[in-house]
């Protein structure tokens, strides 16, 4: 029931651990064709290329009105008789026109009268060449040319871009399904009033929405009470469900502490424990070419076990690059101790020194030691290092835009 | 039918526009109330505290053993004849326990044997007290304290704090309706193949997309051809139906470029012409206290006004902080000339040298001179700056996550 007992210098590093994930599991990446406006935020599978050149056939750069060039071979010409449609005809930016015109004169050098008659105002050393202030056919955008490239997160200005060049729908990258289980006999769900001895699950819904920002599909399934068989179920539903699960709690030494026990025995285990904090008994094992992962109960602990762990193993499973949390540098306004043998999370309120320089303050919660959610950043202390001094410079990682914080 | 010409030096600059329109429009801020889960990404309107303790009444703050601390007053006692279920329970992290206990210790100082008999592996001096190991009630969370400031962006580490202290509906800003109105005789939808002097309107789903991560609700109408009465009719429709209002096209000095005339009309006038290109014709006005703004029709013009004119605008409205995009220095790698009287957007393409050093290359479109979208980050020329020089640090505003860029 009890797990072996390791000491903290035994456990591994957070990158240990990834390490020894990603040499056993390497998820095969697979794709699927998506309506255009659904690839928002999807990552592209293949390079995009613009299906026609456009303009058609070709446009005024400007707005003008389209002439002959020919009128103009042998100088400015007598304009007195011209009449609009027949010497001339309007062409604004972007306008085609009839072919009996090839250049293009902007609105500021001609006068046109009521009467559709016209005075030039050009400069008299105005040359004239065919095609002047027109654009050639592809000369905005040239069929077979790339307008959004493979691996990229599709943005706003990519849908315009590909939906300029005739595609309609894309190859994107399929979102892993990640499941999340919530276990534990004083769990109760968001919305009721917890009575003695029970605990409101909010991992699920952190959970969730967390998956989704890291571009996973969140698979949330019910809460399971510490039962073996009921864990055991669960877990096999969720590996025929899903490519990643993720069980919260059970994962230390408490009686109800299977959870680990079954996810580092259903497959082949990677680690249990590890040298970070909240959320050091944490549990990885890869079962049915699937990450199995048992994340500490703690909501704290949860966070940080998706933040260092399951965020990573999201971007393998999307074959894309890890897009971590922005860091930033900022001063600490107290000293902060660390525990030196595990990267601890601590969480940070940020704000801002007259002089602009960022300023970090712990955002201790003294009663129990669990980092309170929803700070502005996180500072995850380095081994080995054991304080961090008041004035000294340190990394952060922020969870709200810079703009936000004053 | 042609507009005042004003040289380039009369025109005003970004922020002088800014500056006006926000000195005669001042929107109120409204809210509404919408369940947690809708919450997320959405700009909370009221502080949120917890509505109860927890934990409720206690929680053992390790995996261990329950016991009465009195049995202990006296030393560690002799525990042969002691049995689980009487002198002592299990007790987990989290767990409450029965009012017959009063301290634990952790898992790891005890053996229980399998006849629920206890053996105890305490070092002597071990001093017991009442509570120890053991987390009172509130000490998790205390009623009462703050769990989500107003005015962030509701994340998804703030929907479980808000979760665990019993937040279930929350107050947030409500999203400013942004109307866009596509104008253009050459336009065609998206999914159809241009004919001869047809172009595709992809400035509707940029422009939705944009409005939508700039936190407005997008409402996006048909494309409406170059007909005054039309136009006049969509504006009126619009400026019933929306908060802000975007007409894109038709602001320059071409025969149907009447929508800036229009929208001047019809409120007060704050500008026609700005100091940055693409885009230059573009007008602002202000109409029953809604912004009217006519972006100029060239996808990349249309762009720029909705990051230069319309995210501010779009902040305002929500009574929030400007989140702009991310600036990072970087290294050109060519020259780059630039106006000088205006503030010009330069595409820019983004790669890392062997240093990590970033560095910057401009993503010319030579053959029309506007830049093309879907690049990586956005170079603004400033005023008074003719060039960049090869070598030279400039500021340059992400459009991708530095993560996906080499």
């Amino acid at each position: 029931m009890i797990s072996d007992k390791k000491t903290i210098q035994e456990h591994l590093s957070k990158a240990e651990i990834l390490r020894r994930l990603f040499e056993i599991w390497n998820p095969q990446i697979r794709t699927e064709s998506v309506p255009l406006r659904e690839a928002y935020g999807r990552i592209l599978a293949e390079d995009q290329r613009a299906q026609f050149d456009l303009p058609v056939v070709r446009a005024s750069s400007m707005d003008g009105i389209a002439v002959r060039s020919a009128d103009f071979r042998d100088g400015i010409p007598d304009t007195s008789s011209w009449k609009i449609g027949r010497e001339f005809v309007r062409a604004d930016t972007g306008d085609d026109f009839d072919d009996a015109y090839d250049s293009v004169i902007r609105i500021e050098d001609v006068r046109i009268g009521r009467d559709g008659s016209l005075t030039l105002c050009l400069p008299e050393e105005t040359v004239f060449e065919p095609g002047m202030n027109v654009r050639p056919a592809g000369s905005m955008l040239k069929k077979g040319v790339l307008l959004a490239r493979a691996g990229r997160t599709v943005t706003a200005a990519d849908l315009a871009a590909l939906e300029s060049g005739g595609i309609t729908s894309v190859p994107v990258i399929r979102k892993p399904r990640v499941g999340f289980i919530p276990t534990g006999d004083e769990l109760i769900s968001a919305g009721n009033i917890p009575q003695r001895g029970q605990n409101i699950d909010c991992n699920s819904i952190l959970a969730e929405f967390m998956i989704r920002e890291m571009g996973g599909e969140p698979v949330c399934y019910p809460i399971i009470r510490d039962k073996r068989e009921k864990l055991k179920e669960i877990v096999e539903r969720a590996l025929a469900e899903c490519d990643i699960i993720l069980i919260n709690g059970g994962s230390s030494k408490g009686e109800a502490d299977f959870n680990a026990e079954i996810i580092l025995g259903r497959g082949t285990a990677v680690s249990h424990w590890v040298k970070a904090a909240p959320g050091r008994p944490m549990g990885v094992a890869v079962a049915d070419g699937k990450p199995l992962i048992n994340l500490s109960g703690p909501t704290a602990a949860a966070f940080y076990g998706l933040e260092w762990c399951v965020r990573p193993v999201i971007a393998r499973a999307l074959g894309s690059a890890l897009c971590p949390r922005r860091s930033v540098s900022a001063v600490m306004t107290e000293d902060l101790s660390a525990p030196g043998v595990i990267e601890f999370l601590c969480m940070i309120n940020v704000s801002r020194r007259e002089d602009g320089v960022l300023l970090a303050t712990p955002a201790h919660n003294r009663m129990n030691g669990n980092p309170p959610l929803a700070a502005d950043a996180m500072l995850i202390t380095e081994l080995g290092k054991t304080l961090y001094r008041k004035g000294e410079t340190a990394e952060i990682l922020l969870l709200r835009p810079l703009g936000e914080l004053e």
